[in-house]
């Protein structure tokens, strides 16, 4: 019974880094084995559908190779880059960590409200949900439109996602959140007691998926 | 951390059982443990709208009193009895199987079909699929409308089982397959190997789930 | 032909008195008489998913004795409790107040408002909206979110109920509003009269649809 | 307290005969009394989208010279020809039988099937389950395909309807039937204890939500 | 090969103008030649479902009678009114600027708004949109709610219109806007400019898809 | 005012071929002219979605060296692939056949059917009629399911195509039908003849829309 791979299909090591840390309560003794790497091909932020598009063909050869060595794969994007490529590479599972975030809050609260990192990127989402068939289910999608560069910037990307998170919880009536982007799980605990509604970390949530399904061999 | 509650609402022993030997492989040695039990106030079977509204009842006092000893709660009934209530009772993650299958098979085709026991079951199952928001995913339900006495035949059971799902893929364009009881595992693999498309068993779909939750704490 | 029996799940008499006045123009002379009862067992007030599905086995059982003398069962309360398990205990005509008031008010606005008592209620009140495939007609559901204690003060209440009301209007497109709840029967008239656009009674609205179901025999 | 007048817009007085005798046992004692009427200038069958527009004129001018006179209308045809601009010439209440035939059949099954007389009548009527955003709930809509010459034909008409309600009921999961058209309601009883499920005569189902609307005066 | 022929259905000179200007860019030589006309017997305006129904019969007979002459007709009005009669009453392609208008924004934006002139025609406008199933699409529609003297000041309609296109896409989410007017077209161009998102004028959108539909014969 | 670059990401030179001939219409003296090309990069037929994906980069890459060159891009594959990273990549109009075609087809009946080339094209189908948000309005979309070794039998995949034509007309209820595959336009009138509803070729329902937007310049 192999590991799972989770793939950060962006090349920022401290994303990965992030996802990698979110892991650790899924590391269950016995269980599979959670491996996170870079892709090293892509960009160092997936912002546009550009950058999307771009990495399936890496993402497609990565699995393809190895896939004997592994039991699942985790595409850990908020845009699920690949994923339906992906699938039809491999027998194995394939999970993406919207689809699995977003299914995940369906089970924690009727309305679910997405924080995004960029504006430009909530079309590109609403598509996915749409495909996805649960949109009677969205409060909205907000941003919270910080440049990158402000990103690293601990505090002021907290109080941005408390002020998007609260609007969502107040304004569009969310009774849970979605983490709209990978490696930000640290701010999960935080943000989840100062909204006071779920909050979900989506890599956390995929992962979570994905650790069944290695076991049920469907 | 503690163990997962499985509980099977109706009185029947036998599905109980069924319940627990689906559960093997999701029993990881440094995981949660999975008990499996019956609601001794359950009726023999979930038929109608009243069963299902008559267990919630003891479902909440079984779940409120036991909440200090498990970690997680699934209620393993295809109705999800009493979700909702037993949410209320508790902090703690519980999953119903109906929930966690249809969103399972969400990430395992575009269209689900779901098979049935009884057809009088299904407009109760459109309920919940609408007020899940997915039913511009759902291909069909239909049921096998096999008498109780004869669900014990095996393989008049699986025959028919394999009539619906092949209706379900052929006329009505699902991709992935739902059984809609619990308690029959043991037909699910053979089931997706005569079929040629996914078929989920909700049971370990829910466990699944509620795995990665306990670990999770949220 | 029969009497129309109105429950009121939750056992607070002036809730039923409130009820009752409202039914005094639907009164007619040669019509089926319109009693209302208080379900003794129910609780003071139906707030939780928990009071919802603990009213339904009393209301099976109610429903069940009585189904003689009645020709039909109105449950008024804006969850509808035990709708469909009180519909399995009787070939009588039985109807949910959320039901008919949510579907009488399609046929006043292309955009209905809810005005809901309590916040928490909402998540479950869009189940239902959800399972009765209306979600596209919805304008939003807002709460009046007035502690039990204050709902006595009638100015207060009113006044929240307004505020409510032109939101519902103003922000979310709603050209007709359904009172969220029952035995309020007393501010619908000016309400309506404040915001400019028709309110729905709920208990009203259930309680005509009842007389001509009495009078059709299906 | 007025009179309900219903309008057949089609100018078959036969139609009106029919639809008056379907208004028997909704002539309740104290009651508003039920008048129905020919609109002269309405053609013999109501089959075009030109016929509905054609029409649309002599309704409004009838209603906006008649409204001192009555308490309420009802729009015979099931294709609710006017219904909104009609609306807007009275403030009296104007009810279609194709919306409230629907929206009863809401409240006896979880999907509903439409019996229509012609098959190019469907996308005019898809169209109008569209507005009212109640699509989720049809399970289809299935023409008799009748020649006008043939309707007289009871036995014939009346096997076709069986045979186009068991379709609804067996191959598309209809739980309840609207009939879809006027005029009809002499097969309602007989067809629904063929079919084996409720059948719902549209002209009723508007007229019995009239009755009240015309007593609680909003 | 013959003109496409653009009915404004109102009988305001002025708006016929405005949309003859709007074709200039669609006039290419070769290609069919677009006449713009006043429909003589429409009202000023087209502000209530009973203008849009009070020209419909004029529409199908003016269509009827020039169908010969004509390659496409395409109704300048944005509530489509007629759409449906007009199309049974000849073979040549009828289209309208409502559908043309929104069906060409969706391959503009993900959602759609529609900055409507007045906030009573936003109801019919979005029974419009139920039947084309399009709402999970929809931002929002809002009105700019000019009085009609103030509609020729072309500094306060521009005012208005920039600031109800601004919370379309503040507020609502919407990525493009439809001008739910005609005989507007000269706004769009600095609107788009001041918005900064793509701003489709309706009648544009449909002659431009009328033009393929006269070479292409369907 | 520059041509049309309409280009097929396949590298089958017979499709580019089917798909000029079916420009023939459309090129209108004085009107953009329409080039079609064929990419060289892409595989002999999009089958797959890793065929979508794979050319993604390359469609990217030459409407990016070649935007200057032309007024509009339409992509000729009926899974519109890389549509949204090339409108990223070019201020230019980009059109997709299936977004067209689909589009189109709304203007021409209530249900749409598809007649696609390949079952398992059709899951990925449905997700992009799902982002589109048209769900509601699709009849269905079934398969010819020919090997390709016998596409090129004119005969056989005509039969074909009736036999399912008239299956989405009768047992599903399409009122128009869409062509879901490029480059098979000579079917598309005797198609249309023999089933009796409309039926869209998408590479023409896309070319006419980007005709206008050439002229309109957004």
């Amino acid at each position: 019974m192999g590991n799972i791979l989770v793939i950060n299909p962006n090349s920022t090591e401290a994303v990965t880094r992030g996802i990698d840390e979110a892991m650790a309560p899924l590391r269950i003794p016995g269980g599979p084995g959670i491996e996170c790497m870079t892709l090293a091909e892509g960009p160092p932020g997936i912002e546009t559908q550009q950058h999307v598009d771009g990495v399936i063909a890496p993402l497609v050869k990565l699995v393809r190779e190895r896939q004997g060595e592994y039991a699942a794969f985790v595409i850990a994007c908020y845009s699920d880059p690949g994923i339906f490529s992906v699938r039809e590479a491999t027998d194995k599972p394939v999970l993406g960590i919207s689809e699995c975030g977003v299914l995940t809050a369906l089970t924690l609260g009727q309305k679910f409200g997405v924080i995004a990192i960029l504006r430009k990127s909530i079309p590109r989402h609403l598509r996915y949900l749409g495909a996805m068939g649960v949109m009677d289910r969205l409060a909205a999608e907000l941003p919270i439109e910080l440049p990158v560069t402000e990103l690293s910037n601990v505090e002021k990307t907290f109080g941005r996602m408390l002020e998007v998170g609260k609007a969502l919880r107040d304004d569009h009536g969310a009774n849970v959140l979605v983490m709209g982007c990978a490696g930000m799980a640290r701010y999960r605990e935080p943000l989840q007691d100062a909204v006071g509604i779920p909050v979900v970390e989506p890599s956390q949530a995929a992962v979570g998926m994905a650790i069944a399904r290695t076991r049920l061999n469907w």
